[in-house]
């Protein structure tokens, strides 16, 4: 995701808007996107009642269908690296306390991918459901080795946190922008709009810098954006060096989470490379 | 095919535009269809320098991807099998003779789905090219058991012939009117604009019925028509009892293959569920 990126800000990853294909009952939805003279494909995806499993199909720069990947992991996971980068990027050197609100999937993945760029020491999880924090905290232990608690909380967990993660679906802030530490790192994967924000305005104002995957899909939600637009830096732009990151250990920083179309191509491209090589092998199915 | 337009003529198959997403070099377009509370999913190509591999995609009802289909032969085959269903409705029942006009993949495929509707007796093959019409006989000799030579010219390979299957890219017209006896049926699979048309407008004119897989999608044709849209009668409302169809003996018939959108989902799904009663797996890869 950190090479997406970079593509991205040289202007060579592709990523037109998505198209809709209305049918009887549900909507065919596609997100083309790839490399210029190189990798490309797109994700489709069923929108409606009966929505099923999602697609992403790649093809190599010969025109040769690689292989397509089934569901939603990838998706997630995507996003999870995302925000990773955005951590390694953002967050500071010695961030090694992490507070993570929310305990669904796109909550998990963003822990999964964060303890690839900080040795975390301590993760603090709170989600409205004390049996849900528990269990995800209890995951985080077993499945990755992780030192972590469930909190009463939004306070207690992001208290002293270097790093909060803000995974819910909630249409309203999920935490008091007071309790956020001078110098803390803060990802927002959830709600994003003016009517609906899992962050608090107040907190858009405490932040030195507050970035975004993508700016230009920011700009066109459905929906104002909650931190307005103009505001938003790309987070490809910092990690070129054209735009400068944290300016100091004070600095409160804020990673808005949108999903850089084209970058669930790249990934299954990698994906499907590695196992290829593993295989040796094209052309297979990888399902959930 | 035959139940697919049996589908289309009771409204219940889908087929709404195809959506294009322009990619750098290429463009990505989507052909999503299928039948209202059951199966559907969408053919994918690029069209573009290096177009490659096409996707035929499946979902079931359930919203499961059944599969996926890879490259051209899925289409090309739909398409031959709905020009042996145009032919099975059409030709007369004791047609015995067939012409092909054109050696392409198209050709093939129409001779291939051919022989299942009528019992053939005799092939005459023609293209302008003496090694491929005679590659092209022996090839139906072999491959398909088929009684086939090849002919000097289109007017010797159509004369006496009961069923002409016309399928070249030739951008005028490649027989004579007059050379069509009464009582043939024809079937045009290449260019068919008022422009470009590999089938002779007196041809048109000397018709008792003229059919198309799928009017609207002939209305639509970048390029009028040939035949004029207003003429067009649906091959589905046929088969459908809606709209009769050969009128006697000695009237000549012809059918334009435009390929109805969601053919393709269809056949694919057929042989998905083929194949998973065969290997008790879903989810193959099918490359040609």
């Amino acid at each position: 995701m950190r090479e997406a990126l970079r593509e991205h800000a040289a202007r060579r990853l592709a990523a037109p808007p998505r198209v809709r294909c209305p049918l009887d009952s549900l909507d065919y939805v596609f997100t083309a996107g790839g490399l210029a003279e190189g990798v490309s494909g797109f994700r489709a995806y069923r929108a409606g009642r009966l929505a099923g499993d999602q697609l992403v199909a790649v093809w190599d720069a010969h025109g040769i269908l690689t292989g397509v990947v089934v569901g939603d992991e990838l998706g997630a996971r995507r996003t999870g690296a995302l925000g990773a980068v955005a951590a390694d990027v953002l967050a500071r050197q010695d961030s090694r306390v992490a507070a993570i609100i929310g305990t669904g999937h796109q909550a998990w993945t963003q822990l999964w991918a964060l303890r690839a760029v900080r040795p975390l020491r301590e993760i603090r999880v709170y989600s409205r459901d004390p049996r849900r924090r528990d269990a995800f905290a209890a995951r985080a232990a077993t499945e990755l080795s992780l030192p972590a608690s469930s909190a009463a909380c939004a306070a207690d967990a992001v208290q002293g946190a270097d790093i909060v993660v803000l995974a819910t679906n909630a249409k309203t802030p999920v935490l008091d922008a007071a309790d956020i530490a001078p110098g803390t790192h803060v990802t927002t994967v959830g709600p994003k709009t003016r009517d609906s924000h899992e962050t608090p305005l107040e907190l858009v104002g405490a932040c030195g810098l507050i970035t975004c995957d993508s700016p230009e899909q920011a700009r066109d939600y459905p929906g104002q954006f909650f931190t307005g637009s103009a505001t938003l830096v790309s987070l490809a732009d910092v990690i070129a060096g054209r735009v400068p990151g944290r300016s100091h250990d004070d600095e409160i920083t804020l990673h808005c989470s949108v999903g850089l179309a084209g970058t669930e191509v790249l990934l299954a491209d990698h994906l499907l490379r590695a196992h290829a090589s593993r295989a040796q092998g094209l052309g297979e199915v990888v399902r959930r």
